[in-house]
């Protein structure tokens, strides 16, 4: 393998074999293929693509490059859901516990958050004592035991992609679909599953905003699943403002549990339900549709959700009283409503704004190394499209201090100005979905 | 200056500042900007090509990254030849102390061959005792006493250029048009020239095979050279074959001499008077094209070039006595002559499998780090198109051993049978002659 010779043929549109990208991610492991020959071919591909059967070996090579989460024949069949990305999206929070209380094993391996987009890590570790390190066969005994598992990619997963995605950042090639799909499927792959669920983002706040973009990682990637024997579905899902109504870590924790007790509505429940109906419809082939939408109500008015979730708490150290007492979680010492300037129906807020808006809280970071402050926040009372009059309750901001609530405020107020100027139209929530064989307009699944 | 947005916005089709180019070459000079950023941002080059501003930019940027050959004020006109490089290419050790015996300061400042090409470096120190490594005040100095120097780019030529050709090389980026002319022309704007022509090769053997691109290599460098001041001339010559009748070091150098003595004649004759005026034309703003030939062609027959050369190799350690005597050159220990198998046109021989027979002599490099044998090469009797018979000596193989001149033989053998099985004609040996202003077919020159 003579790497230049690899690097130019990508680069003047040809293919390299599955053995050529074995051996190359095989050798970037070990540091004989160094990162300047791994960023000028991560560049050419981000111009030339990669084709399927490319896209395939690159996924497996990485998925090669480290350990599985570990899987014994038998038991419940095991479903991921993975989103890519937004704000207010705690959609995982809920899910998990929800689909376990099903009866469908939940191996939920996720991230932190990253720029404008939040991260279930940082999320459940808003928990007091909630962990979410843990050594790979302890996950795979929770996920055994109890049927739920929520916790952080450890070093033995995938350890090419986390050198290869570090590279990505600094060399401006984060923006492949292929190489984006490579490095989400290892990942899921490497939690050996038997189907995944995938909630990609639409719109000005979504990773890929123009919809066609969407479509296509969409079926880039449930092109690489089912290529691996894992059933691979995807719903097309907005992300022109932020789901549900509270934005920042521990809000969203205590926005969860609230839908976890059934007290959930709107939007955020509207997502939950139809990703965890996908999710159950690919664990059992004869549900219909409605009854898989039963199925997860039933979990929840019963009680058996919100008990998973107490369950996934006390095994990861946490605090389960959360669960009955949101007062567990940490609060921000300075709460402040902003109230609306006038009247009219609330535009979609974009969340790019908000998201740059909870770093400057302190709730996000701009650089992995940051550090999070799991109690400020968000809380965005009236929906898109809602009509608000002038003095009410439009937001309630969370924040360490009176200075940082005043830059929250004006900042929050001048992303609400633009949207009013703007008179965006909502994209629908659930846009489309996805599978292998098509692609259907949301209203025509229902 | 954030690097990965400078590396995206290249990669998206944007355009650099001056500013960020030359701040980008100082902190990647200094190691500040890692070889894996440019490696990437080399490969959105590669794709996405530099605006003429951006690479006057990149290459001044370059230039800037070390020092250049002293000039004083005043003194002859300076003018240098470059080419694109070849198989049998050996103008330079002609043209040199030719146009340096009719007055013009020439500073030539050349490489190693690398691959099927020749170079002038490689072909001096086939001159026993003769150097090209010299510190730039001792080059100045040559230039300014005996009007031509011939020596090796030093560490201080374009230190930028060194590291960022050697990551190309290993990144699959060489082959970028701008990328090239940065390359080739900082060095050039080193010796601080008043002008330049260009020798761009076209043909199978050249680095750009296609007569279109090497049209806009040719059309690019002059663009810099004339933005940087420095007045640029290209011819486009024939490079799908060799150049003249022998390749290999110390071969060459015995061809040079002979038509420095006055003995030249054909192809190689015609491309270094036809090169060799343009370099006086520039040098002599009133001067014809017919009055530069006759003064090269006198300054042979009255042996002042000839002379000019004895005193090159006398200030740089050679020794002298070779241009009388052609047997201080070393020679091979096997020399085998090579008879045609049947009657026919000779045909174009193709450069790069004569390169590559070189390489396998020992000859040339395959690597830079490879040894050169100075003795070793081929001298190719008929011209392409000349009728040859059978049993007629058509080629001299010059060997280390005999196994060596074996392998030479039946590769040869090869070369011409494949050579003749194409019946490609050959192209004019002289294509077109590009200025900053107009391209002109080289019948309508002259």
């Amino acid at each position: 393998m003579v790497v230049p010779r690899l690097i130019e043929r990508k680069r003047d549109g040809g293919v390299l074999t599955g053995d050529e990208w074995r051996e190359l991610i095989a050798h970037y492991a070990t540091d004989d293929v160094p990162d300047y020959q791994m960023a000028a071919l991560a560049m050419a591909v981000f111009f030339r693509g990669l084709s399927p059967e490319e896209l395939g070996a690159l996924t497996g090579a990485m998925l090669d490059s480290g350990s599985r989460l570990p899987r014994t024949p038998g038991g419940a069949m095991r479903v991921d859901k993975h989103s890519t990305g937004g704000v207010g999206d705690k959609t995982s929070l809920i899910l998990a516990p929800l689909l376990a209380a099903c009866g469908v094993a939940v191996p939920m391996m996720s991230g932190r958050g990253l720029g404008h987009t939040g991260g279930t890590l940082d999320k459940l570790e808003a928990i007091p004592g909630f962990t979410t390190r843990m050594p790979l066969d302890r996950a795979a005994h929770q996920l055994d035991t109890l049927g739920v598992v929520m916790f952080g990619q450890t070093e033995e997963i995938v350890p090419a992609d986390r050198r290869l995605y570090a590279l990505r950042d600094v060399t401006g090639t984060v923006e492949s679909i292929p190489l984006i799909t490579a490095s989400i499927m290892s990942k899921k792959l490497a939690e050996q599953l038997d189907a995944l669920v995938l909630d990609v983002k639409v719109g000005s706040g979504a990773f890929m905003p123009a919809l066609e973009d969407a479509r296509t990682l969409a079926r880039t990637m449930i092109g690489v699943g089912e290529q691996a024997g894992c059933r691979t579905v995807a719903l097309l899902t907005a992300m022109d403002r932020p789901l549900g109504r509270a934005a920042g870590n521990a809000l969203e924790v205590a926005e969860s549990i609230q839908a976890l007790r059934g007290e959930g509505t709107g939007d955020l429940l509207e997502v939950t339900l139809e990703l965890g109906a996908e999710m159950l419809l690919l664990a059992n082939e004869t549900m219909t549709r409605p009854q898989a939408i039963t199925t997860l109500k039933q979990a929840i008015r019963s009680g058996a959700a919100l008990e998973k979730f107490r369950e996934v708490i006390r095994w990861q150290g946490g605090d389960p009283a959360v669960v009955d007492d949101l007062a567990v979680l940490p609060t921000a010492p300075v709460i402040r409503d902003v109230l609306a300037g006038h009247s009219g129906r609330m535009p979609p807020l974009p969340p790019r704004a908000l998201g740059e808006l909870i770093i400057a809280l302190g709730g996000g970071r701009r650089v992995a190394a940051d550090n999070v402050d799991p109690a400020v926040g968000l809380e965005l009372i009236p929906r898109a499209g809602q009509r608000v009059e002038g003095g009410e309750v439009i937001a309630i901001v969370h924040a360490r201090t009176d200075a940082d609530a005043d830059a929250a405020e004006s900042s929050l107020r001048r992303a609400i100005d633009t949207a009013w100027q703007d008179r965006a139209e909502p994209l629908p929530l659930i846009v489309e979905r996805i599978t292998a064989s098509e692609t259907t307009p949301w209203n025509e699944v229902r």
